[in-house]
């Protein structure tokens, strides 16, 4: 059971500012909902309208009415399930591999592709700009399956982080070096842009290699959305 | 101005039978009409609740009240354009380039960005399995920006072109060679498969050579989003 000031919490949830507030967050779907739990996240509390779909001795599970269920999701069609999590702390960025670093990027869906891009290329830490799109985002955690709970994903003032860095800082340009020729360190940072506006001048001032990746179709072809060029770009990375 | 037969008639272009039956389809926005009416496609008829957005001697134009053009919208905030154009023909699938194949992808965005890929990379012709979903859905259109207009879509039996195609097909598996080592041939066709399944079994039986994309983190990780793989593998095939 669960009453109507609960409902009303979780639906809270969906806001970035109840989020932050309560250090908790949602996620929907039973693949999902499993997947953290069986990670180094904590859960809060699983709301269930189908127990069976869940092992019966899962901590915090809750059966609920659809109806309520239907209440609390963020779903035009709600799963069977839907986790609140406690988010985990920030650890130190992981220098010691390369880290990728959004400037800015706004759309839930990229974020969400580029967190799973990073669990797939073995990228410890992805470095975020305050101005980014909060990773909690539910459309975000629905692109990033359970990806979210390996990357250790820091929120912070980049221009100051990369002023103090001691690793490279390379940076996607359209007008950057073509990144075939280049041969990549072990160690780095790779700066991504804002999907309608790129890098910032403030913050291209910090980046010391600007490298692209070749366009073979006509120039009036438009820039790549930015989760693909990451993904080129991290494949780059790797293969080098 | 515009009548109420008028209005309806445009909202049914959202539903694919009906952008079937009249074989026209809905743009919107400033810049991806602009970019459509440059481009090799004709337009049907372009609504504008402010004219000062596009050339007066704009073909077509018809400046309309800000409430018309929100009913005939698919979007919460329409813009203040919306273009009908009628469908580009099909042309033959153009085999002296790398050619790419979808079974049955079913996401409009990846399908969108999968179109701008093509057209990023120079792939000439994209070829659909007839329950690969539409291009002309307004969610991929959104994603594909211009890139519509410049890469030969083709939907037909995929099965039956796989069987009688003379250049090499590859396709992308997990449990495929990893790309890195491949030496790729000039032309081939490169198949992706669907979302939740891969490539399915019938396709896959006409698949010569199997290719996956190297994973360097831990083994928990989901596969790679079909978009985002498909990212990768057309750049390895430039590259070599």
């Amino acid at each position: 059971m669960v009453g109507k000031s609960q409902i009303k919490f979780i639906k809270s949830l969906q806001q970035k500012k109840y989020r932050a507030l309560h250090k908790l967050f949602v996620v929907e779907g039973v693949k999902t909902v499993k997947e953290l739990l069986a990670s180094r996240l904590k859960n809060y509390q699983v709301y269930v309208s189908d127990p069976s779909v869940l092992p019966p001795n899962t901590e915090g599970m809750t059966l609920v009415a659809e109806g309520d269920l239907k209440k609390m999701s963020s779903l035009t069609t709600p799963n069977k399930v839907l986790g609140v999590f406690h988010m985990p702390e920030e650890k130190e960025i992981d220098f010691s591999n390369w880290v990728v670093a959004l400037d800015d990027v706004r759309d839930p869906g990229n974020l969400g592709t580029i967190i799973r891009l990073c669990d797939w290329f073995g990228i410890p830490t992805l470095l975020c700009s305050s101005a980014t799109v909060d990773c909690y985002n539910p459309k975000t955690l629905q692109a990033t399956m359970g990806s979210i709970t390996r990357v250790n994903i820091v929120y912070a003032n980049l221009h100051s982080v990369l002023q103090e860095v001691k690793v490279p800082v390379y940076g996607a340009f359209m007008e950057g070096k073509l990144v075939y020729g280049e041969k990549m360190p072990e160690t780095g940072i790779l700066v991504m842009g804002n999907e309608a506006n790129g890098v910032s001048k403030s913050i291209e001032a910090l980046v010391a290699k600007k490298i692209s990746i070749p366009q073979f179709g006509t120039t009036a072809t438009e820039s790549l959305n930015v989760a693909t060029a990451t993904a080129i770009l991290l494949n780059e990375i790797r293969r080098s």
